[in-house]
């Protein structure tokens, strides 16, 4: 499919996109799950590239730098959460503009395109800058799965000390494993799946916990100050709550939708727990990551594909067999 | 029933009980709501008295001394949250004693009877002073509706400028009101009835909102900080998830079970809100409660009743019906 981009506005800046992150909403989105998919729709979220052209307003950025566009590109700006960089939360009139199937006016015919394509244009302020010792073929899902997971651990504060869950190991689970250890918290990786256990350990969780062996769950009760849970699709949370200490937490960060079942308040006022969710982040937390991955050499397990190859590549995302991160070379787009 | 209380040890108390608070919880436990009740029972958990008798360890405590007991008249003392206070999550080898229906020993049979007689004993850490400028026959619900909300209120960090909405106006959501305002929030009390309205108004709520009003509940979407909510009974938390701002937070210290319906985590995560759950108070709250209320001159909306109108008392309670908490007045056990 080909489509024009506008010319860069005052504050927007042109991009020439190198690689983008396949993330498991793309495939939400492609199939409609969440009723709200405008076709035709070219999903991309997590994108890396390189400045083509600014607008005359434009200050952070020059032809050729190397940047990063997460889950948004514009917003009201004006706003109490947009003045404090949480634009996710935007509360002006048309809300944040997420960068794919996004509303930018009233106009239920308009829907962002994303970086599945050869090039896209963001406001500046939704422009990351990449650090140069950041591998730029495997950087890409900083920009969702890295703030996705780095968020709620940093608002609850982990570090040494913590004894952190990461509950399902795929895109967003791998990152969180490696975030988590970066913050200097001991990390358990817990998986349903036997055979996920060496490539967790190999990711550097200190600990893998099979969530189906009812006597480790038993003997792994009350010992986590944190839990992150990635998993994508209705699961029981009562299944992972007793494994909390007192005044701990767990945040859902993959499934947007009901759990399977009423959570049980008996257990999470036995130790004063809280159950939250998490959606993606703001610029500003979305630069701390990229900066942090570079900090702590944390590059995410990305297998490089074609434009071609990617109907393939969703079908093994819906069957959880990408380990852990597809990426699409854009030159094959070009070319 | 007539029973003999034992001598107090080295470091117990051994107290006179002139007021006895009636607690929801007292008519869950009498009618084994929870199968864990060992009959006899004497229930009794909100209870002020005066000091008859010390052991020879006890130092803080003399003689005529007016005293609170609360939840708990014992613990390990030697865990983690024993020794910071929070000896409701007691990690010893048979957890706290509750006040009663509590297990001491690891002995099935054995049973603490609580505040409905004459005197009670308790472990020295276990009883509270009562501020000489508290009303003494209207303190007693301090002990466990007080440090039930002001515990999860000090946690978030309730303070001026917050928005809170405390949810179910009884015996717990009265004491959130007052404890909340003095705090300095700006407090809504949440009823589904619209006839509580003026009574809500003059606990000192700065609003009203029915939540059985459609639309009001969707004017105030996304206005609270904190929301506190004591529904004794299942009911669907996604009702009131909408209320949270950003970042804030919903504790549920009334229902000890499941919710009605299963959470939905995509209004939970669309603002990164969080929901707790929380149970009493440990010693250091306890006695911070009672001296903020002495502060604030927070004094419990109480009824005071004989012992023989108990029954009656309870069935009121259960058809909501009381107007805030009743309080035995223990000389009519006595004579």
């Amino acid at each position: 499919m080909e489509f024009e981009r506008n010319q860069p506005k005052d504050d927007e800046v042109l991009i020439d996109i190198l690689y983008c992150g396949v993330c498991h909403s793309d495939l939400h989105q492609v199939n409609n799950d969440w009723k709200n998919t405008i076709y035709p729709c070219v999903p991309g979220h997590e994108i890396i590239g390189k400045v083509i052209s600014t607008g005359p307003a434009v200050t952070k950025f020059k032809q050729g730098d190397v940047v990063g566009i997460g889950c948004m590109i514009d917003s009201c700006k004006h706003c109490e959460p947009c003045l404090e960089g949480e634009e996710q939360f935007c509360e002006g009139p048309h809300g944040q503009t997420m960068t794919y199937n996004g509303y930018w006016k009233p106009d239920p015919e308009f829907n962002t395109f994303g970086g599945y394509s050869t090039n896209i244009i963001a406001q500046e302020k939704f422009v990351m800058s990449i650090p140069s010792n950041l591998e730029i073929s495997a950087a890409a899902p900083i920009l969702c799965a890295g703030v996705t997971t780095y968020s709620p651990l940093k608002h609850f504060g982990v570090k040494e000390g913590h004894k952190v869950g990461i509950i399902g190991i795929g895109g967003l689970g791998h990152m969180g494993v490696k975030i988590a250890k970066a913050m200097g918290a001991s990390v358990t990786a817990i998986t349903t799946k036997e055979e996920k256990k060496e490539q967790a350990l190999a990711l550097g969780a200190d600990d893998v916990l099979i969530s189906e062996d009812k006597k480790a769950m038993e003997v792994s009760a009350n010992k986590f100050d944190f839990l992150l849970c990635t998993i994508p699709s209705p699961f029981d949370v009562n299944d992972y709550i007793p494994l909390l200490r007192r005044r701990g937490a767990l945040v859902t960060v993959g499934l947007l939708g009901p759990y399977k079942n009423p959570t049980n308040n008996m257990d999470v006022a036995k130790f004063c727990t809280t159950i939250g969710g998490s959606l993606i982040g703001g610029t500003i937390e979305t630069q701390e990551i990229l900066d942090f991955c570079a900090e702590h050499q944390i590059i995410p397990d990305v297998e490089l594909i074609n434009i071609e190859d990617i109907n393939e590549a969703l079908a093994k995302i819906k069957d959880e067999e990408v380990r852990f991160r597809y990426v699409i070379d854009m030159a094959s787009l070009k070319s």
